[in-house]
């Protein structure tokens, strides 16, 4: 019974399917860490595969609030149809939508934080800067504030609001290890009144 | 009973309530057609007075085509949020977003093509016009081909999907009538895979 146990919360915390599970536990001796690990290794490889696929099919996702002053489309996109007609695709494109709708991201990624607004952005953390500290602290101190200014505005760097410790990059990781295909947003618009 | 009836057809084609109805009946000597005159004149002016006022409430609009594919977003503005809360004004919001996922507007009004379409489009038009006729016919046939231009890429200019004798500008003047307040398509925005 432990072992089953340790299996569901294996695939609660990965999303892996039994099998993959099971062998993870046992490469790990057990340790729930490690057969994490192990899975979010083999993950990464599959994602990694996976992200240089083309896709072309998908579905439109869409939110509105329930005043009716703030709504949402986003397209997101998968490799198959079947994949695209696939429950768990779908719920991902309304839980993105929504995400949008509460979160209001401006842009996907950072990559895609026009250059201008990113200068700016910069100029703007290095006014605040502590002068009296060493160059690699300020250096961190630099990263940090950046990777916020992400957080906040970049959709993939944002946390999921229906879990605040899973980034929604990771959240479409997860789905991409689960469903067996590339999965990418490829763009959003919200509507706010 | 007969002029229960007339009152109800009346209400039927106008949108316009009974007591309007029957004063206008009364006023045409129960002649439909007078009173349907009638009414849209009054109903003109109403809407010329309403189209003055600031319309900044209102809902999103949103339709999703049931394959997925196809999505919509539409932002309805009226005058008060009161008018934004009714069911009918929400229902009109749908029925735009629904059009729009039909029938792909690219701009809502005449006004909004931009010139350098509009420029392109004449120019193809005079290409395909006949050479001997009488100016006068040559400007109708121009104007015609630039309305039908206009009827299939502005949303305000489409038949209703619904109703293909009504245009969705007169859609949205009778609603404006019926529920008192001016009532602008702000923006839409359609997405497909």
């Amino acid at each position: 019974m432990k072992s089953l146990k340790i299996i569901k919360d294996l695939r609660q915390i990965t999303g892996a399917g039994i099998l993959d599970c099971q062998k993870a536990l046992q490469e790990a001796n057990n340790d729930l860490i490690k057969a994490e690990e192990i899975l979010r290794k083999k993950g990464q490889k599959i994602v990694d595969k996976k992200l240089d696929r083309e896709a072309k099919e998908g579905v439109i996702g869409s939110y509105v609030h329930a005043n009716n002053k703030i709504g949402v489309l986003i397209e997101l996109l998968c490799e198959t149809d079947f994949v695209a007609r696939n429950k768990e695709f779908k719920e991902l494109a309304h839980d993105l939508a929504m995400q949008v709708a509460a979160a209001n991201p401006q842009w996907i990624k950072p990559i895609d934080v026009p250059s201008e607004t990113l200068k700016k952005e910069k100029e703007i953390i290095k006014e605040g800067l502590p002068k009296d500290k060493p160059t690699q602290t300020i250096e961190k101190i630099t990263e940090g504030k950046l990777q916020k200014f992400y957080s906040q505005f970049c959709l993939e760097e944002q946390m999921f609001i229906k879990d605040d410790k899973l980034m929604i990059k990771d959240l479409i990781q997860k789905k991409i290890v689960k469903l067996g295909e590339n999965i990418q947003i490829k763009r959003f618009i919200r509507f706010e009144i």
